[in-house]
């Protein structure tokens, strides 16, 4: 299933489940969300891993053919599993874990139905937060994936050419992505969130809301994926945010970044440096056992005293968080809002991103992607902060 | 919600959900899958369309501000439907709808909690029959996409290089398809599948067993997205199968082609043929009243007398269908497998794509979109289908 020396990495991960799994009083956990089943395999399959409270996890595998491993029993239908639990002399469990906020309704019933005689209860929480704290091997993913991904932020002003629409901007970065290694998907908790590798905004259409739960919005191309760019030709006094996943490895880096082109107003600028002075106080009073939503009060009295609350986190429609943590997918823990319970702890990676919308003019503020230390915050993402002129 | 122009096609897609909805008893369908929402609605919007079996459909809608229209009400969460339908003077539904199929167990829950004296029942597949049969307007939607997904593949050699990753001719080819209008993702039924922008196979990869339900595989560049290519560089005597999906304006057209490089083998070159033939007496075959398991049958048999059983649909891990509906998922109905029960219908869309493994060499075959007609069925991508040289 997983080569030799991943077995320290898979162990680690299943101690911590097992562990949490205790705890709840819970005796197995099936797992079947596809970023569950890479976190606890190592690989992406058609199947479940079926986590007992103490023991070897057993990975049941519909598809692909030809996998091989311990622990691996190929089924059909999950129908087949508590058979193959008796062959293996596991004892059916009383108190399920089951994904409720991943699984459909009809897949819950139907594996609901499988084990008639156990207590069914919520995994999802338990799954999520042990993929909060990141292992070593994890930080290790996401500081590759950050490396990659600023790398190609690097070379973003080298693909612009005059005249160019927001989406034409957006392709020559999605390519200058695939080319630094994007796998391109990025994986999204929740299924009501959609977009394409990113979003680049300029100008007014910074300001269009969105009907996803991203930091900002724009009308996109169309009406069946409103968000991003809407083909509007980028023009001198604009600013381009540009705001491009970065998927590298399976793990996610997230950053942002501002261009501009002509004279951008002062007002813009003003609102940028507030963007970095937030972040600085932030790396001042971020480490571990901070409040998620301390953080989110620093900036957004940081901005209000700046007399830019009306443009903070957008202008028409406003984000409730200024920040999020990323993994395996977009929207981890900790989130960074006003009513957040999330302390953070070591080993949590995030990204960060006080943003402002100015009307006419497009959006400003930085995003970078943040590892909690022992005793404070590492950026990941290390590059120009700056409004990036591009002409 | 949706500009004048688009009533008529509101109105007439609401009647046809409308009359199922009678026919089955149900009183209510309260929708919000994002492809549903934008189905009754004309736009994706993060809410709830409530449709009643008679009248007009209610927009309960959280996000984003600013939209207006008829029936159209703000709310911040779903809690306040019960209130907004009695202000309204609607009754509350005996028998509700419920996607059951993409809710997810935990808002299923709690949508029906909203409505405790409701029996709940599935909609999931009420909603997903009325979107089988297509619309005028959505077939030329269908058409249109088809038409630029086409011009995209007419172009696709003039984009290779020699001495190219089938990741990096993959790149080439996004780009192309995003300057051709692709808004970039693929919307699939069921949350299990995962893609980018498409596939592309090339030599001994394409008989990568992979762990989606797509026809072919792949083993990716990495096993948290295994598909498509893996960064083989593409060598004389390799086909490479181009399937890039075709998303331009919301609703899915679909096609593959066959590309090569240096010479290729006689089998796979008969394997070609046979694919192209499979397809002329489809082509003949298919009209209204026809079971989309007899399709299946026809391309089993003649790629059977062909002798070319084992590489039919995949050689190490096949494909169970040889053809799927399109539409605003990559995944509708009609399902062209020996045990489907779809019988095809005017004004149904679908993919044919019966391809073949051969193991060294790589894929072959075509795949096309059709429309159903009042007496056969009329194909929509048109371009070469013989092997096209990239050298």
């Amino acid at each position: 299933m997983y080569t030799k020396n991943f077995e320290t990495e898979i162990e680690l991960r299943k101690g911590k489940i097992q562990s949490m799994m205790q705890k709840c009083g819970a005796d197995a956990f099936l797992v079947s969300d596809n970023v569950n089943l890479f976190y606890t395999s190592g690989r992406i399959f058609a199947g479940y891993t079926y986590i007992p409270a103490a023991g070897e996890m057993i990975y049941f595998v519909r598809r692909p053919v030809g996998l091989s491993g311990d622990n691996l029993v190929y089924i059909r239908k999950p129908e087949q599993i508590p058979d193959e639990l008796a062959r293996l002399g596991i004892a059916m469990p009383k108190v399920l874990l089951l994904e409720n906020d991943s699984l459909t309704y009809s897949e819950a019933i139907r594996l609901r139905n499988i084990f008639p005689e156990a207590k069914v209860e919520n995994g999802t929480p338990l799954i999520r937060n042990a993929r909060t704290i990141k292992t070593p091997y994890e930080i290790a993913m996401i500081r590759e994936s950050a490396a990659r991904h600023t790398s190609m932020y690097r070379k973003a002003p080298s693909v612009y050419t005059p005249g160019m629409s927001d989406i034409e901007y957006s392709i020559e970065l999605e390519r200058l992505a695939r080319l630094h290694g994007s796998l391109g998907i990025v994986r999204i908790f929740g299924k009501s969130m959609e977009i394409y590798m990113g979003s680049v905004l300029a100008g007014e259409n910074a300001d269009e809301p969105s009907p996803y739960d991203f930091a900002l919005g724009g009308a996109g191309l169309d009406p069946s994926l409103p968000i991003s760019g809407n083909g509007s030709i980028m023009r001198p006094g604009n600013t381009i945010m540009v705001d491009i996943g970065g998927n590298f490895t399976g793990y996610m880096s997230d950053m942002s970044r501002v261009f501009s082109l002509g004279e951008v107003s002062e007002k813009a600028k003003e609102a940028h440096r507030v963007s970095l002075a937030i972040q600085s106080e932030i790396e001042r009073a971020a480490k571990p056992g901070v409040p998620a939503s301390d953080i989110y009060n620093i900036a957004f009295d940081i901005a209000q005293k700046a007399g830019f609350e009306s443009n903070f986190m957008g202008h028409r429609q406003k984000a409730g968080f200024i920040g999020h943590g990323v993994g395996l997918e977009l929207n981890e823990a900790p989130v960074f809002a006003p009513r957040s319970k999330d302390i953070l702890a070591e080993g949590m990676v995030f990204a960060l991103e006080p943003k402002f919308v100015i009307p006419q003019v497009g959006a400003v503020g930085v995003e970078n992607t943040f590892v909690v230390t022992a005793d404070g915050i590492e950026k990941l993402t290390l590059c120009e902060e700056e409004i990036i002129p591009l002409d």
